[in-house]
Order: structure tokens, then sequence, then C-alpha cells
């Protein structure tokens, strides 16, 4: 098998750790497989060399940042090669540019367009270990870029996806994705598979594990994702298409995200437009506008309701008294407390009443739902932020997923 | 003017002085100069990375090397240019290969073939101040290749002369070159002006400012070098071409070499090519031969000494040892207790009596003179380590080079 495994600046945190993941190179090379191992900065660099640039400047220009920042990948590639060498392996360290990661100009959010794989494959074919500093790629002036959040575990998944891998193993401290938090229900269980949409759907519960971006790759590029932990060799959780899953459950998981607010605009005046003015203008400002309600208009005026990100509501607030200041909205209000509960599960698609299900549950403990969005997979409730575990517990109980 | 300016790593050890530098840099662009940065590591990074190489293997291989260690500079680089920028400069930051420094294929130790300054002249008629990471090029397979000791001195030196900069200013923490070093002799003075050939000869006295390397290529290229303080404004010294120093002193400085020991071979049998046969020998093994004194045989053998550095000393032995087992070299001796003094001056070329003039000091100062060397603009005589103050401060002021 040809295996990518990308490791995250916890795993490389140390030169012990550094020596760990060559341990676990080592040993899935001996079984018999070709490996390309992907690396993070060491977990502290990147924030390091950033309270560098801060140092001299609040908003550091972003071909610098990506020249600065990309130096802590290439110290872990080049670290983890020689530990390799030194075990007997024949490893040879790259670049993003010598892999080939080709990016859009963005710096320090680029996105990938493009990989050459030649080198990466010549390696291969020499019979080497190719060790790639992640989050980072050359734009078409060949200058570096790098690819925000998340970019190592994109880095990874391109590169599957470019040399076609019959999977790409991302470790991290956790040791795959549970069906729910466990910190909330101690019964929650890793699940072995999943698909990419409900892991995407899964996003608030699995954020810390994965990005969207690298799921949604994964997905375009049919990538075979695994998601497991470099402290210890428990398997992880298999992300991967849904044809892939044999007995796919009604329910795959229960995600809680604690981090919305809701924002209720009173009497906003109902004319033609007024809606998509107000949420063009939110999206201009880079407010993530998540569930949206409107009432039907009564006397010419009409109230809406949405959710926004609390790192978002800044911004929002400002947008919206514009609309108050014109006259539009006559007033609003805010509340921080509220949470958003969510029962995802591909079953959902051939299988009439689960959401019914989630609502008898919320009624059942009494616990009031603000408002209610669904898609194909997923039902999401907003309800008030104190009944949180209790509405976790409840709705892993009603489906079952301890078993 | 066009300045290129390069800063080493203790003028860039930490974020303070990097902005020092910032400020100096601005200085010289308000006065209307153009001005190309190069710059080391922060002091101490360079070693660290090394440190973490060595956990894993004795003997890294060079390739990942060279993509570990250029990760310091390019940080420096960055940072500058960011503090520059928030000074309200145009500046930009470049690797060594966006620089154009295009190297030969010996990673670690790597020759700068060419520089293609395309890119660099684009920014400097853009009004931009160029801020290059020293040390790193890039070879004809497109890695990072590290140019070895001084290589920050390199490209500034490599960078001025593709550029036909006016000056290119190394920055230190020693204030220029003495005419001796001033632990030794307090009366020594700096030098304002100093030729190239003189500067080489001087190696030893300034191994701790330029490296023989750097002299050469700006000879070579035709480049202003000015070494001097980053912790003071005060001026240093212009290495440059002889014709541009219109009075020339007699002697320029008095150079002190305590890293070298003396080995005599005695009975050394007297057939063609022996001393060819040695010093070979001793040339592939790598060792720094320096002075040799051949005796003119009796009996058919021979008696010959030479000095090398005292860390060669160990492989020279051994391969005396060879010549000893074989019956070619009846016996040998070896002594550490020594010491080179030097006195240099390109004046040696048109007067006489220099020479004579140290030995008689010498003798003046009951020293004895073990071996002497002399080229057109040097005097070179091997003494017992324990005169080698009272022999340079003699010298100093034989030549009266505290005037």
């Amino acid at each position: 098998m040809l295996i990518v495994q990308k490791f995250g600046g916890t795993s490389v945190g140390d030169l012990d750790r550094i020596q760990n993941v060559a341990n676990r190179v080592s040993e899935t090379v001996k079984k018999g497989n070709d490996v390309v191992v992907v690396v993070s900065a060491m977990s502290g660099e990147t924030n390091k060399l950033v309270g560098y640039a801060e140092h001299f400047s609040k908003n550091p220009a972003r071909a610098e940042m990506d020249m600065l920042l990309s130096a802590g990948e290439r110290v872990t590639a080049s670290l983890l090669s020689i530990a390799l060498q030194e075990m007997g392996h024949d490893a040879i360290a790259m670049t993003g540019r010598k892999a080939g990661i080709i990016t859009d100009l963005h710096h320090t959010k680029a996105r990938i367009e493009e990989i050459n794989p030649q080198k990466m494959q010549d390696a291969i074919k020499e019979g080497k270990i190719v060790v790639v500093a992640g989050f980072q790629g050359v734009n078409e002036h060949g200058d570096v870029t790098t690819l925000g959040r998340g970019g190592s575990d994109l880095s990874a998944v391109a590169i599957a996806g470019a040399l076609k891998a019959d999977l790409c193993e991302i470790y991290t401290d956790v040791s795959g994705i549970f069906t729910t938090d466990p910190r909330i229900e101690p019964k929650a269980k890793k699940l072995d598979k999943i698909s990419y949409d409900e892991m995407l759907e899964l996003a608030s519960l699995g954020a810390k594990v994965l990005q969207n971006r690298s799921v949604e790759m994964a997905k375009k590029l049919n990538v075979n994702l695994v998601t497991r932990t470099s402290f210890s060799d428990e398997e992880g959780t298999l992300i991967t298409k849904e044809e892939n899953i044999m007995e796919a459950p009604l329910v795959s998981g229960i995600a809680l995200d604690r981090n919305q607010a809701r924002i209720s605009l009173m009497g906003v005046v109902d004319r033609p437009g007024i809606a998509s003015d107000i949420f063009n203008r939110l999206a201009e400002a880079e407010v993530n506008v998540d569930m949206i309600i409107q009432n039907v208009a009564h006397d010419g005026a009409t109230n809406i309701d949405f959710t926004v990100p609390v790192g978002d509501l800044h911004d929002a607030k400002r947008i919206v008294d514009t609309f108050i200041q014109s006259g539009e909205i006559k007033d609003d209000s805010y509340n921080e407390d509220i949470c958003k509960v969510s029962v995802v599960g591909v079953g959902m698609r051939s299988h009439a009443g689960v959401a019914a299900k989630a609502f008898s549950t919320m009624a059942a403990e009494n616990i009031n739902i603000n408002m209610i969005s669904t898609s194909e997979i997923k039902v999401s409730m907003v309800i008030d932020e104190k009944y949180a575990e209790l509405a976790v517990r409840s709705l892993h109980n009603t489906y079952k997923l301890d078993q």
C-alpha cells in the first residue's frame, strides 16, 4: 500500500516525539508499505514566530509572514528525515516547493491549485520515504505561500489525492471520531467508519480533529482519510465515501456547538430585498451566518432571527446598527447563552421520523427549542446553553449510540 | 549610492537588535541610498538546529542539513522586512533562491557559481529595500544549499559584485581591522584602509572579522568592503584594491597565529619524490600544511620541518607514522608550543629592509626564530609561544604602528 501519514505539531512537539514518529513510520515501512510523511512545525514554534512578527507590526505583510512561518515545517521535515536515515531507511526531506504543491497567490491562506507529484513519485520508485514540510506551497511567482489553519492536513490530503494513495492517516492527540464529545457523555463510542458528509456535518464536534477544508478535499479527491492518535496503536476512524460503509447506522453522532450567538431583528421593514441587503452586508464583512428564521410579515414589518459564531458578533452588531439608524430595523436583541445541538446520520435519508424523535426527546426533558434547521442528513436545534449537556446525553441515549 | 549591508548573528541576536538594524538601514536609506540588506540567523539559532540534528545522527545527511539550517536566515530576513515596513519603508524579504544565488551541488559548503540579480534589481528600481536571507542559495536541481562558515558574508559580497554596488558593509561586533590584536598591544590602531592582499595575509588576525573566502571574492569582483560595528556609529575599515590607497604604509599590521604546531621529520630517506609523497598524502587527508623547511641532504638522508594547524596534528601524525613504519623516515617530533608572528604590508614590495628589521627586533629581545617564510607583502616567523606577546609588541613598536 501507499500510505500518506500526517503528524501534527503535538506529535512532533519535541525531539523524543519526532523519534517516536520515526519509529511509527519505520514500522509502517517494514510492513511493506510505501510511505509519504507530512509534518507540521513543532508545537509552539509557529506561535513563537507569529509573536516575533507581532513584536514589529500589528499587521505584518503576508508575503513576509509566509517566508517566516514556512520555516517551522522545514525544520521538522529535515529532522524527521535525518532520524529515519539514522535508522537505516532511505529518506528524503522535501519542501512544499519540491513536493510540487502549487497554490494561488493568497499569502497566509493560499489554496492548493495543483500538485506536481513527479519528484515524490521518483523518490518512491527509488524506495525512499518522502518527508514533506506541510502547510506550505509555492505560487506562480515562485514565492512561498502557506495554507492557513489546518494547512498541513490539507497538504497531506492533496498529496494523497495526487499520488492516488490507498490511505491518508492524520495523526493527532485524539484517537478518532466519537458519537459525541466523551467529556459530556462518557458512554460515547469511537466510530470505525463515517462518511465524508457526516464528518462535514459533525464539524463542530470534530473541529479539533479535522477541519472541513480537509474533509471536503478528501471527498473531492476520493481520499480514504483515517484520523488516529500518534500516542498509541489504537485504530482510528476511517472517513470514506458512503458506498464504502456497508451498514450505515441511522444516526452516527450528536454534535454540540457552544460557539453560537443568536441575533433577533424586530420590526424589519417589509420591502422587497431587505433580507438580501442585510445578509449581503453581513457576508461582505465576512460574518458567518448559520441559521436564519424569518416570520411572515404583519403590519408592514417582520422579525428575522439568525445565528453567528460568537467571534463574529461584534461585526454583525455594527452592521445591524446601520440598518437601525436608517430606520429599516426597529429594534434588535442578542443572546450568547445559546447552543446548537445536531443529530447527524446518512441513514436519515432513507428513514423518516429521525427529526420527530429528536423533538420529542427535547420535549420529554422540557427543553425549549428556539430554532430548527434540517438538511438531508442532519437535524440542528438551537436551545438555551444551560441544557447543552442534558440534550446531548438524552439524544445519545435516544438513538442508542452507546451500543 | 547602492550599498549592501550585511548583519551577522550577533547584530540580529534578539528582537531589539533586529529593530536596531532596521533603524540603521532606515538611516542609510534616508540619506538617499539604495540598500540591499543581507542577514544571518539570530545568534544561537544555527547552533540550536545543529544540536537538534545531532540528537538524531552523528553524521546527518547534508541535503537535509541545508534544508534545516537555511530556516534560520529566512526567519531573520522576514522579521527585518516586517520591521522596515512598519517604519514606513517599502521592503521585500527574499530567500537565497529569490535573490538568484545559484550554487554548485556541494551541500553544507556550496560555492556560489552565479548570481541572477534580476529580481533584486527590479525591486530596487521600484524603490524597495531588499532584505536577503544570507548563507543560502539554490543548486541546479532546485534544492536549497548553504555556503558553510562565513556564508552570509559571501552572500553579501557576491550580491554587491552582481549589483555593482558602491559599497559592501559587513557589520559585526568588532569595529574594524587593527594594526594588531588590541588585547595584546593596547596601542593598536584601527586602520582606515587596507588592501585585499594585506587583509588576506592578516587573516589570522582578522579571522574573527572576515573569512578569507569573502576577501578573495571581494578582490575578484572588485567590491569595496567595509567592516564595522553595528553597535555604534564608529567608522570601520575599508578593504579595497591597492590603487585606491594613496599612501600605503610600509607595514599595515602584525598578525599572530597561536594555532600552529611544528612537525620535525628526522632522517628522511633521500630519494627523488619523497617530499612530494609525504605532502601529497597530507593533502589527501586535508591536512593544511603552512610553512615547510627542508635541509640539504647528508649521508643519504635529510630533515624536513613543517607546520600545520593544531587541529590537523592528529591526522598528520597518522600519515607520518606510515612513513616511519615503511622505514623512509627515521624519527619524528612534534611541538605545539609555537606560534607564528607575521609582519604584513604592501609597502614591502617597494622597500627593502623590512624583513631585516623584523629579524633584528627579534634578536634584540633574544627571541629565537625557528622558521622563516616570506612573501611579497609578508614576513612570517615561527617562534616559541611564550614569546608571542613580546614579539607582537616589539614589532608593533619597531614599525611605529601606533602613530
